[in-house]
């Protein structure tokens, strides 16, 4: 897909098909992620990738929205450490993430943690990371093909605020 | 571009040319900003932009690293503001516009802010505004094309953490 495409043609997608992502696509999914710039590239991020049923309902239960990961074929947690702009960095790498399951018709959503303790035991982190965001994935139960539209068309449709209200020329 | 291409590809670009940056490519990397995802759809987050050369100056005396917007055409300020996941959020923004920029041949890096007073006053937000990065763009000084490798080749060449050291299956 074409990237500026794939950029504003991105919607958070909730529900999800039971159909599996493919283990090829969970790699680049992971490797975009992996490859998104950092602060002085400290990288100070991890990934813990769960496809098991039963181990994203359990993690189901620790975000804010547990419906958003009922679904989901693949939760990844994006864990951080260390000093700088950790959460800012860690956004980067997680829309890298979303853009590449994008690109492979796959949808996501992330997920804000609720119950930070209970994520912690079942992903058995270290003690200094934080689980900063929990990505739920999968094929869009109600698809939409971005070629359909043109980036014009998508932007127009999307739900934003205004341009003149989110950008001012100095 | 390909979308996978664009985001295994993208490298941090700290000098650039003389070359301006179109109004068309500029209002790209805009809108890719703008469209990109937030927490319950919030946008909490304004961007404003600088292609004004006296400007430039006086906002690399606010970063960090005051060389890195030496050369820039184009600083876009990303201010946030509220509660939620802001910081996270203004990563998965400034990313859509880097990437949108990548795919107009323009580079960019992200810059810490260290005098946030100075900012301020230069930008003139509101209060309750921060400034959580400030993005410099423009044509690299030392071009690379992304289409002269594939992406696992883009990938291999990446000085990144190793596979196995950033992801973790459970």
């Amino acid at each position: 897909m074409d990237a500026y495409l794939a950029l504003v043609s991105k919607r958070e997608v909730r529900a999800f098909q039971a159909r599996p992502i493919p283990d090829d696509t969970v790699r680049r999914i992971l490797e975009a992620g992996r490859l998104a710039g950092s602060s002085r590239n400290r990288q100070n991020r991890r990934f813990v990738v769960l496809r098991d049923a039963d181990l994203i309902a359990r993690a189901a239960g620790t975000v804010f929205s547990p419906a958003n990961l009922g679904d989901a074929r693949l939760v990844v947690v994006v864990l951080v450490r260390g000093k700088g702009p950790v959460a800012f960095d860690a956004g980067r790498a997680a829309q890298n993430m979303m853009l590449a399951a994008s690109n492979d018709g796959v949808g996501s959503c992330p997920n804000g943690v609720g119950d930070a303790g209970a994520l912690a035991e079942l992903v058995g982190h270290e003690p200094d990371e934080d689980a900063v965001i929990v990505l739920a994935f999968g094929y869009p139960a109600s698809p939409r093909d971005p070629e359909s539209r043109s980036p014009d068309e998508w932007i127009d449709a999307a739900d934003r605020r205004p341009f003149d209200d989110v950008v001012e020329y100095l």
